[in-house]
């Protein structure tokens, strides 16, 4: 396995899923899973849906910068560094944001976001 | 001990180090330590200072926007998620950056850098 592969494969997954139907992000997140959305900090998969759905925009289209990744330690995490821009519909400017995750492996051999940080990037 | 506590300090010790001694920075560093900075790997502690302290410029002052932060999982890491603005001496505009580090409790009580992910953001 290349991690930066995965990382790569789950940025993609997790934007693409974001832009077309933020509800099934869902799946991603387990109960103890941690989001801090611009300062706020939310926890477990249904709350963190409840936030993503809940933001105050309809459509919008992620476009991504940079990704870096590195293994996060001896029980098989990964963290993956994101950069990139969010475009609103109907908004003339795309908004620069940094997000981190911290993926863990699950059982199926597959990963789900532990940790998820997203902050905007005010110019 | 309170984890937001914990990182405003670690943050603020890790800026005022690098802006008035960045070889002090090794002492957070251990031989597992992993940073990326600006897509480019180096693993060590000897490596990430060498890297830091060749770094093409000699003054520079860190200012912090927003720090989050959020435990890692039940080795009692925490991830620590920076956004701020770089200014290097004898430049007119700073620099924007995002940074995370992944912190591990050391057998003495302290924590060091496990992992470290430094991008600038371009505007």
């Amino acid at each position: 396995m290349d991690p930066d592969a995965v990382a790569k494969a789950f940025v993609e997954h997790y934007y693409s899923t974001f832009d077309a139907n933020r509800a099934g992000l869902g799946n991603l997140y387990q109960d103890g899973s941690m989001l801090t959305f611009e300062g706020q900090k939310i926890m477990g998969s249904p709350n963190i849906v409840a936030k993503l759905t809940g933001l105050p925009f309809q459509q919008c289209q992620h476009h991504i910068t940079t990704v870096d990744c590195q293994p996060s330690g001896p029980a098989g995490g990964m963290l993956v560094f994101v950069s990139g821009s969010l475009q609103l519909s109907g908004e003339q400017h795309a908004l620069k944001f940094s997000q981190m995750f911290h993926l863990m492996p699950t059982p199926q051999g597959s990963f789900y976001v532990l940790n998820d940080i997203f902050r905007l990037n005010y110019s």
